[in-house]
């Protein structure tokens, strides 16, 4: 049982799992209850304050608060689709019912995993695989020898096109691949992809696939011709040699690390926060401080979108929502020891419900460590020679997901003097298609023999909600734009002055790069005592291309918040997922295009910022068949928040505490410890 | 004697700078030579293209190109400034001969220490100074007692605002101080300036600095009455104690470093180019393969100015050339183990002129070390667990300048799959104005008690003279656009396309972030197998804010490169610097507006791009007394250039090579070393 000696913000045990699906199954009779998601539910925000200000600064005992669950779950496998919410702390269910009819849940791993087989083995399907004729065909590897080629299915969420589709469907994508475990199966797309339903698993029918110049597709399958595949694995890599030249680079930390964990609450280097492992976003951080001043009361990334710019039918509906399909959590890697990060790393897991309702458990799904990332400030007093140097040092909290092909790396990197860095690296295989002959397309690159890669969009939105020296917070944005021109405050026409607009109402803000428009969150009643304004954060984000599909399209109705850089809301309880809570076969964003509508006031209230961290990636040859990590980032900094420079009391850099080496004297060691000699050499 | 042992891209030798000087003064008989700049000049491209093939592919003897020299410099501290080209191998001139009239040539650091301590001394100045009263006050330090306040002057290029400027002036800036070296007087501005001139250190007038709402200036200095001053420096922050908890984090490397230096030859991870350190840009690239592929024949920073917002006499003449006024070699700090970059790390030096003639060295102005950021490419096979991981290991190289108040932290880093990131650090402290109690303005942040620091830009212009698998280089730039909606292509009109533009003219590429505007380097006649297109390099550049003063301003006339992102210019020798050769009180750009002006073909020619890298910096309290490095980059990576991932055979991260260690077992260890246990704890 959950008792009181979990904070809040911890993440769901396995016992509230087991709490959860057991009041359910209990209510549910003799009804299969299919689990789809089962996770902690914040407390009301309201009840988490008072929480979080006795717990911090005392004055009462330490309010009483139930822990709650929520459960998406499937009776006999039908729709429709089951909500609950139970109070995990005192054993009762809260309220449980239908969501409304044509609602489809997010997918299970487990799910996906059986439906893959369930294709794979189905008659129709397994006609369609014998017309490749594989037993003609096989592949002379030059270091595993004779190898077969093997048919892989891979399931898809299925991007609506009809607002008649009710029920939830599974798209599948069908490859061959050289029959070994490793061998990379998207180098070798093939044209047909069956439809089945989630749920009854029944077929619905087989989409053939366009490969050529224009939409026309040949409704059957032919004879496969074998093509040279694309490869990464070093097991499958012909003549695979790894390179030689790279020596170990080491970072150690022989004191330990400088950060504390205790439970779930993070310090680190005048940091204070709270972090929550969940199967949808992955991680959310809570009660998030600098120096003792209060900054955000919940940080996460919360959905991410991937249009596929190929619109040709069936291609039109590659659009995943990989939080809200799927789930960070869900897809995350268990992370190791010397693979994912350097230095002295601390591990935490992630729990995710089985279709059954028992918990699984995911280990090692975040990894926190520091890193050195350069110089952090340094001055040179040219007079006396004299000079300031301090490195910077970075915390970083890491999740990675595989959806299927792709990877993202999430980054949250922490640096000493207040900002947080928002970092997601995509890596992973490209999302490929079959491709004619010499067809060179304006919408797809050629990573192979008879293979494409369309181009596509990914639209990550991260949610902060902002407690920025107290709960009033306002959103203002400031344009740099020319002074009047000679004037006696501007004679010589180089001047040029801010202009700060303040955002009244729960909307967006309009990117303008051209004018340096820096949005950022202010406490009005919170002074800087130095520069005599309203204390702030700036959210710097590059510019970037927003979603690119029409917007009667169902990928932008679906994605409103694609269409805009920078959202604002009045907070509320449970609106925490830009495209809304239910994003599979979603009809119609039901998140910001409705709460950032205009009708809230969000000047000094408690207000919700939206960041839609958008990339527009046309592929390249060097990303395939593995791509180098393409990095999106963003940057949430204090803008005269602190008085002055708050790590000015960061120990000065010295090789006492940094011991460095020069080149010289590497080499001529590396070279003695070659040679076997245990003294020093005179080189 | 400079001899043909060395490279035609090896830096000026001592030898080189003394048979230059000599030679001139040799032929200056009884004139007195005040040297302002010498340093090694490119050779013609055509020639070095010629030494470069036979050097890497054989086929001939290496041709012999002499080594030349440039050097500026006045005759009997008098104008005009003389330019001389010298053979330094063969010991003759080649020419030399006057500037145009009114051509001003760069400062030198020695002059500039001199005419800080003429000033300090010059009877009027002094004057001034007495009405300061400053016998009258002082300040109680609580760790160093009683200091008085002295008097700082900082000597700055003077930003033209008249035709009539023929001669070289000097503009300073008044500080005070506490009376310690390290006391920093940007915190206490003064309200007089001086200026004077350069060469005959005669004095020119006093201009008063306005320090209120609007641009009324006192005409006179008024008793000082102490302000607390902010201060960085550890032995002069009150109470100063360095934060505890801040544990080692070593980067050691027990093999050696990955890269190998042969003379000014760099080898890295399938990288190769020479280095050649210099007085202008600090240092540039040549000849730069990778995987044996042509790259680049030189890339280096050439040119930075920093606008001022403050519009009001005479802050409208705070326009520095960073590069052409001062120089990035003058300027570069001695780099030092343990405190600029940690591993094993290769120092190089710079050697730079003095007024009379001699060499100076400026020791280990550039260091090159290794670094791990992360991970490089990623997959999990999710049907088999199996994942392939590459950490990221990154060779950059590093120079830090240090222009009076502001220090620049100049990265190019290079990563395993072909691609540099340009990272420059904004450092330092910033450029402060003298401010009337609570004058809050809209172009400047106060940041002290009586100081404000003015709303600048930073615009850096970085050269790339491209030679991707060849001469003969494509400018194009692609947008990326909605697809005719309702057509067969595009039924359900989520679908994109690139289209692509050629630069035919030399010119410029203007920014176009929402059709995500991607500008690359192509080679017509190069194809890449695999997607049939010319294989490509691109340059991704931040969508960022350009220049903002007037197009009728002296700011914008002088440094019109900055009017723009992206500009194409056909191969000239001796075009090396976007805002021409001679900047300082320059009137007018005579770069990029003259060399891009449309009359010349850039398209499969020798062509030449340049990136103007912006910010517009306000800025803010957490900036103050110190800056933490603000960020600029910009990334140059293949797009297409090769036919798959460069960097596949990168050995897979494992612990045995990286070596980290569980948080946990970090502990119980640090706790037993702590403790003074030499036996494993139970813990």
């Amino acid at each position: 049982m959950a008792g009181p000696q979990l904070h809040i913000f911890d993440p769901i045990t396995d016992d509230e799992i087991k709490t959860t699906t057991s009041l359910l199954k209990d209510l549910g009779g003799d009804a299969k209850l299919h689990f789809i998601q089962v996770d902690r539910l914040d407390p009301p925000k309201k009840q988490a304050i008072e929480y979080l200000n006795i717990e911090r600064y005392g004055g009462s005992k330490l309010p009483y608060i139930p822990r709650r669950t929520y459960a998406y779950y499937y009776k006999n496998n039908k729709m429709p689709l089951y909500k609950a919410i139970v109070n995990v702390s005192e054993n009762h269910i809260i309220c449980n019912q239908a969501t409304p009819e044509g609602t489809v849940g997010p997918l299970l791993p487990d799910d996906m995993l059986d439906i893959e087989n369930v294709i794979l083995e189905h008659p129709v399907i397994k006609a369609e695989i014998a017309k490749l004729q594989l037993d003609k065909v096989f592949y002379n590897h030059k270091t595993l020898g004779k190898l077969n080629y093997v048919v892989v299915c891979e399931p898809w969420m299925y991007g609506t096109d009809s607002p008649n589709e009710k029920i939830p469907l599974i798209q599948a994508y069908m490859y061959m691949k050289l029959d070994h475990p490793e061998a990379n199966h998207y180098s070798i797309p093939l044209k047909f992809s069956p439809v089945f339903e989630y749920l009854s698993h029944k077929f619905v029918r087989i989409d053939y696939l366009p490969s050529g110049p224009d939409e026309v597709v040949i409704k059957d399958t032919l004879p496969y011709k074998p093509l040279k595949s694309v490869e990464y694995h070093p097991n499958v890599v012909e003549d695979y040699k790894p390179r030689e030249g790279l020596k170990p680079l080491i970072v150690s930390q022989p004191d330990g690390a400088s950060f504390n964990i205790d439970g779930n609450k993070i310090t680190w280097q005048d940091w204070e926060f709270r972090i929550s492992t969940n199967v949808r976003e992955g991680f959310a951080l809570y009660d998030v401080f600098f120096k003792g001043r209060s900054l955000f009361y919940r940080v996460a990334l919360n959905e991410m979108t991937v249009p596929y710019a190929d619109g040709r039918a069936p291609f039109h509906r590659k659009q995943a929502f990989d939080l809200g399909d799927c789930g960070f959590g869900n897809t995350a890697n268990s992370l190791a020891l010397g693979c994912h990060c350097l230095g002295v790393i601390k591990y935490l897991d992630t729990r995710r419900v089985d279709r059954e309702g028992n918990p699984v458990l995911i280990p090692s799904t975040i990894c926190m460590h520091e890193q050195d990332y350069g110089i952090l400030f340094l001055h040179q007093n040219y007079r006396t020679g004299s000079t300031v140097t301090t490195r910077r040092r970075e915390f970083v909290i890491q999740t990675i997901a595989t959806v299927a092909n792709y990877e993202y790396i999430v980054n949250l990197v922490f640096d000493q003097v207040g900002a947080i860095t928002v970092q997601v690296r995509a890596t992973g295989i490209l999302s490929t298609m079959p491709n004619d002959e010499n067809n060179v397309t304006n919408f797809g690159t050629i990573v192979g023999p008879g293979v494409t890669a369309a181009f596509h969009q990914h639209l990550l939105s991260f949610r902060f909600d902002t407690r920025l020296d107290g709960d009033k917070n306002t959103v203002v944005y400031d344009d740099y734009v020319p002074m009047e021109e000679n004037t006696p405050m501007n004679p010589y026409n180089v001047g040029y002055e801010a202009k700060r607009t303040f955002v009244e109402k729960s909307g967006y803000v309009d990117q303008s790069p051209f004018t340096n428009r820096t949005v950022k969150v202010i406490n009005e009643s919170s002074i800087n005592p130095t520069t005599l304004k309203p204390v702030a954060y700036k959210f710097e984000m590059p510019a970037r291309q927003m979603i690119l599909a029409s917007p009667n399209s169902y990928n932008v109705k679906r994605a409103h918040y694609g269409t805009k850089q920078f959202w604002v809301s009045k907070y509320q309880d449970d609106q925490l997922y830009a495209a809304g809570e239910f994003t599979n076969q979603s009809q119609t964003d039901t998140g910001l295009s409705k709460w950032c509508d205009g009708s809230d006031s969000v000047r000094n209230t408690d207000t919700v910022v939206w960041c839609t961290l958008a990339l527009t990636h046309p592929p390249s040859t060097e990303q395939f068949p593995l791509m180098a990590s393409d990095f999106l980032q963003f940057l949430v900094t204090p803008a005269s928040f602190f008085d002055k420079n708050p790590a000015l009391d960061i120990p000065l850099a010295n090789n006492e505490f940094n011991k460095s080496v020069y080149y010289e004297d590497a080499k001529a060691a590396a070279a003695a410890k070659k040679s076997g000699s245990c003294c020093k050499t005179n080189l």
